[in-house]
Formats: structure tokens, C-alpha cells, sequence
């Protein structure tokens, strides 16, 4: 079964082959798209025929966003503990543990539903592809059924055991690292692609970090960290070091944390939500960009920092918030996630990338940026399927 | 016909009386509507029976946003403006006069299907009742035809010939206040409840936005103004001078602006949207509120500094930005419309109130801002008919 998409106002293919700019950018094009594969791209006057045909009358088509970086099994959420920060009031009982213990307490069933429903949310907004951590169950069973239940909805899954010292082990946390290393692990690596660690003052340092990201690697996992969203750290030169596919946050960096990932693969994935949420300073992707780096952006979707699924929200904030031009914040939000994630199918639209498709509402990529906050999402393609 | 919503998981009335806070909160509630009014409010398990019920499932129910102030008649959009803006470039050809002069080119029905649209958008994100204004017609034949296809659309429509100098007056300013003031008054009072003038320098200066508004009410439109929003000005206390329901913007205020506001009946508008379109700093709601100024949030939903339409952007932003509380900021978006419009039969859920629900996809209304830029409109009813 083919589908020709045409009259496109704007194609964003991500292939500078293929249009102009980095965005690769096209006018009046067209893709034909072949089962679950891109098969054309080229000049809407010049498309071959196809099974079935949609006009797109003028409208804008992107690749899929790919959000590298999502939390999203878990049970509860932390409404009041929000409500009372933003209004200024204290709140004792908040924090991840509220979460940790919602999730271990939830059934199999309900951390699904709710993945399942968070998942159906983001492809509502145009993502086609997350990447989901484990992180709130912290003991071997936990995260491994976290892991199990991701698996079953995205490829992109990552052992996150060491989000932070499990409240059992509050008292012992190399005990907690051996736990991470050992038997969790143990337990984790046959449902995830990738492992990644909270780097930062009051979870995990360099030196555990280290060790956690290198018992996954000799497990088969590839690292990504948590890296420099609290404060000045390790955890992005231990990245580039390990040559893991991104350090996500990045928020405080020095000159040579920014020369370190200029130098390297390592993706920069910036979270704006995170920021966003929590009234923090942003990070500054100019000077990312500026320096050379590889950016990306993606949501952080979690019920403590960063609650948001929406990419076009992120794409937005970068724009107004962390010098990124609205070409660059797309970019990072479509191939840059693809990057983040060492995927080259996903990001594009090109023959033979996946048929991950988006289109907008308007007329150009630029409104993602330019109107804030207001639905645009039209359609949805995942792998040639309209899902949305 | 009438129709019960039971098992509303949080409601708000926005009447003290009610529930508790200035948001009148009640969990476990249900509402009743007869018609097109809200006939009972209470709590679940008392209420009575009607034709039809919807389960809220445990959902929050909020009074349909009141959206004061948008720009909505207008043809074309200014994509490349905002793209050159963002991305440090310089361009030209900008600015109102460009979309002054495609609205004149536009028909009547291009403007209609605009605003239908734009209309359409705002219903889908919660707006049940929105402002909309002329002002890029700047003669008397398009200032009128604009009121008259927005008077087609809502009640809320506002006379702002003097949103700029037309071109034509360029080296006239004092001319083109003559019109406004006079044949073009004439032809745009029949379509209009409102009269609103953007005081600004480079705009009109106090005495011009006098005479603007003091014409206007003379023939019985209700005053409104664009103040204090580039820099410091007679504005504010202008409005406060005239009695005008709303002096919208305030983001630049002197300690007198404030002490003024909060003395009087006139409600500060405040429009995020703007700012986080230009990189301009935001207004500061919380110095409003602790003065005990009334506060309102709208879109100012125009193509050049703010093309949302998207009131829980606005709210979220409110709360990351400019002090406000999530109470706070759904209040002002709510009640605190309705006041800036000096209409007490929206903005609240209370028997005897217009039927304007908006039914989250959530448990509460601080969602709107603890998830931001995720749609969260799961129904919407304007005057008891469901419409999204
Ligand atoms: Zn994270
Ligand atoms: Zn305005």
C-alpha cells in the first residue's frame, strides 16, 4: 500500500541533499511513502502516482519529533507538591520517593495504562519515537517490570536504577551501587538498549557514575547520563569520555564541558521543560551551537520536574529562552533526538528513513515557534500508520 | 433539556461561597445545567437527576477561559517576520503595515473564515468567550467591515481605529484622530460595545488617547486601552481616569500605576503571550496582586507579537514568569476576564451563570500549569451546547 502525500507548503526532510539549509528544506513538495518507509521526496509537479493520495493543501510536513528523554512509568503525580512550589508555600513529603513509592505500589496493569495513555498523549503532539527510562521502582523487581512494561510500547528503553539512592539504602549508597551493577542490573539488561545515571551532587558521582555506566556497557548497554542540570560536575566530560550517545541536561557547563562535547558524538540534549518547571536558569544552546556541538531537545516528561509531553512546547521555549533560532530548535527536536538515540531510520523524512510523519496545522515549521502553546499537530504517521 | 456532570474530581466556581478559596474549589462535585445556564452546583452524591448525565471521572470542571483582548481580524500571517526576529536576522518589509495592508486586500469572506477559524482554535483550547478587536483596517470602510464580521462572531467587539497612524496619515497624525474620532467613530459604533486605543509612544500620546476614548463614549462605547506595554506612560492611569473596564498590558508601571490600579475598578490585563513572542521582559502580576489590583490573563492573539490562542499557555507562563499562583493565574483567566469585560454571567459556575464549562483531561486545574504546552481540553460548552 502506497500513500502520496502532496502539495506540502513546506517539507522539513532534514537532509541538506535534499532542500535547502541544515532542515533541508523543500516548497511545494510531495513524499510518497511506501508501507512503512519513505519510498519519494521530491517536487509536489513531479510525483509518481499511489495507492491512495492526500492533499496537504499548503500545509507543513516534519518528521516525527523523537524524544530522547522521557520518565513516563510511573503511578501518582505531584499536583500539590507543584501547586505548593510555584505558590511559594513548603511542602514536606514531596520529592522523587513520593513517586518511587506510587510505582512500586502500582500494578503492572495501571504502570501500563499509564504509559500507554502518556505515550498516546506525545504521538497526539507529534512525537514518533521515546525513549523511556525506568527510575521509580529502585529495587531489582521494580525496575526490571519497569523495564519489561516499556519495552513493550518503544525500542528506545533505558536502565535508569541509578536515578537515585533507593530510600533502603539511604544509609549504604555504595551497597546501592553494587545492587545497580549486580543483580539489578542483571535483571534490567534483557529489557534495555541503553543505561544512564544521575550525575549530580545528592545522587550519584563520578566515580559511581563510572561504575554504573561501565557494568551496563559490559552488559551490552549503551550509556547516556544525566549530566550538569543542578550545578557544575563530571557527569558531561565522563559522557564525552565514554563516548555516550548524549548528556542530557547540560544546563551548567564550563568552557571545557562545552569544548569536551564540541569535540566528541555526544549529544547535547537540552530539557527546557525541566527548567521551565522549575523556575531554573535555562541552558544555553547558542553557545552549544556556537562551539560545534550536536543539540538536541527533548521533554524530560516526569511527574516531579518536567511534566510536560510536548515537544512544540520545547521547541517554543528554546526559541524565546536558550538562543536557538526556530530552524535550529526544529532540527534539534526531529534529527537531533535522532542522533541522541544513534538512530539514522527516524528524524528525516528521506527514501528509505521510516514513515514517521507530521503535519502541522500551518503552513510552515516556524509556527511551532510562532504560535506557542496552541495544538497544530494535523496528522500523524508512525512507520506509514495514521495514528493521530 | 438539561444535563448533570457528576463525579467531578475538582471544580471551579470562582464564587467564595461556594467552595473554598477565591477559586470557590469543591471536590466530588456535580453541576447541573438547564438550557443554556448552570442550574444547580453541589456536591456529587447529592445531586439531582436530569435528561442526560456525563460521568466527569473524576476529572476537573473549570469555568470556559475569558479571553479579553485578541486581534483576530486580520488576513496573512507574519511567519517570516518572527523567524527573522528570533533568528537575530534583520528584515525589512515588517512590522503592522503588513498586515494592515493584506487585511484591506482581503474579502469579507477571507476575514470571516479567519476569525471563524481562530474562533475555532480558542473553543478548542477551553475560550468560550473571546474580545476581538479591529484595527488593521485604519479606514472607515475596513475598520467597519472588520466590527461587523467580529460582531457576527461575539458580543465582545472593540472599535481600535487607533491602533496606529493609517499610512495615508503618516504626516498627519492629528488628521487621522480627527477620523477616528469622527466618520470613522460614526461608521464603527453600530458594531462595536467597546472603544480601545493603543497609548504608546510611537502610538498615540495621553491627550490623542483622551480624545479617542471620551469620543467613543460619547456614543456609548465602553472604554479600554493598550497601556504601559513598551515603556512608561500616561496610560494606565488614564484608563483609571476614564473608568475604562481594562488597561491591559502593564509592563511598564510606576508605583503610582499600580497604587491607581489597585484603587480603582479597572482591571489590569496582563498578556505573556506578547512578551514571549518579542523577548520582551514580563509584566509583574505578583507587585499587582500583593497592591490588590484586579488581574487578568489573555492571549492578544495577533500575528505580529503574539499569535497564540492559547489560554493554558498564557496561565502557565503567569505562573513560571510572573509571580502568579496556579489559583492565581486560572482565576485571572477565568473571573478576571469576565471582570475586565464587566460581564458577571461568564467566568464563574454558579446556578443563574451562562453554561461555558471546560472539562479537563486532568484531576485539577493546576494542570494547566504543572503541564505545560499539553492539551488538556477533553469538552467544552458554551451556553449548555457542547462545541468541542
Ligand atoms: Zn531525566
Ligand atoms: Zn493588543
Amino acid at each position: 500500500m502506497s500513500l502520496l502525500i502532496s502539495n506540502i507548503g513546506s517539507l522539513v526532510t532534514n537532509d541538506p541533499a535534499l532542500g535547502t539549509g541544515p532542515l533541508g528544506l523543500l516548497a511545494d513538495a510531495a513524499v510518497v511513502v511506501d508501507g512503512a518507509t519513505v519510498a519519494w521526496v521530491g517536487p509536489s509537479a513531479a510525483a509518481p502516482a499511489a495507492d491512495e493520495a492526500l492533499d496537504a493543501a499548503g500545509r507543513a510536513l516534519l518528521p516525527g519529533f523523537v524524544d530522547s528523554h522521557s520518565h513516563l512509568v510511573f503511578a501518582g503525580d505531584r499536583t500539590a507538591e507543584f501547586n505548593a512550589r510555584m505558590s511559594g508555600r513548603a511542602y514536606g513529603a514531596g520529592g522523587i520517593r513520593t513517586t518511587v513509592a506510587a510505582t512500586r505500589a502500582a500494578s503492572d496493569a495501571e504502570l501500563n495504562a499509564n504509559l500507554t495513555r502518556y505515550l498516546a498523549e506525545m504521538l497526539r503532539q507529534g512525537t514518533t519515537t521515546a525513549e523511556v527510562k525506568s527510575g521509580y521502582g529502585l529495587s531489582t523487581e521494580d525496575e526490571a517490570r519497569s523495564l519489561r512494561i516499556a519495552a513493550g510500547h518503544t525500542e528506545e528503553t533505558t536502565y535508569l536504577g541509578a536515578h537515585v539512592v533507593a530510600p533502603e539504602y539511604a544509609d549504604d549508597p555504595a551497597g546501592y551501587v553494587d545492587l545497580v551493577t549486580g543483580a539489578m542490573l542483571d535483571a534490567c539488561a534483557p529489557y534495555a538498549r541503553w543505561v544512564d545515571v544521575f550525575c549530580e551532587r545528592g545522587a550519584f558521582d563520578g566515580d559511581q557514575a563510572r561504575a554504573v555506566l561501565t557494568a551496563g556497557a559490559a552488559r551490552g548497554l549503551l550509556p547516556r547520563v544525566h549530566a550538569n542540570q543542578l550545578g557544575h560536575g563530571p557527569g558531561v566530560r565522563l559522557a564525552v569520555e565514554l563516548g555516550a550517545a548524549s548528556a542530557d541536561h547540560c544546563t551548567h557547563l564550563t568552557d571545557a564541558d562545552v569544548a569536551a562535547l564540541a569535540g566528541s558524538d555526544t549529544v547535547a540534549t537540552l530539557l527546557p521543560g525541566a527548567e521551565f518547571s522549575t523556575r531554573a536558569p535555562y541552558p544555553d544552546a547558542r553557545r552549544l551551537l556556537d562551539a560545534g556541538a550536536r543539540v538536541a531537545l527533548s521533554t524530560d516528561c516526569n511527574p516531579g520536574s518536567s511534566f510536560t509531553s510536548s515537544m512544540p512546547f520545547c521547541v517554543a521555549v528554546a526559541v524565546r529562552e536558550m538562543g536557538m533560532t526556530p530552524d535550529e530548535a526544529v532540527h534539534a527536536a526531529t534529527a537531533g533526538g535522532a542522533l541522541a538515540l544513534r538512530r539514522t531510520d527516524v528524524g528525516r523524512i528521506a527514501p528509505g528513513a521510516r514513515a514517521d510523519l507530521h503535519l502541522l496545522d500551518a503552513p510552515s515549521h516556524v509556527h511551532l515557534a510562532y504560535r506557542p502553546g496552541v495544538p497544530l499537530t494535523a496528522v500523524v504517521w508512525q512507520g506509514g500508520v495514521r495514528r493521530a
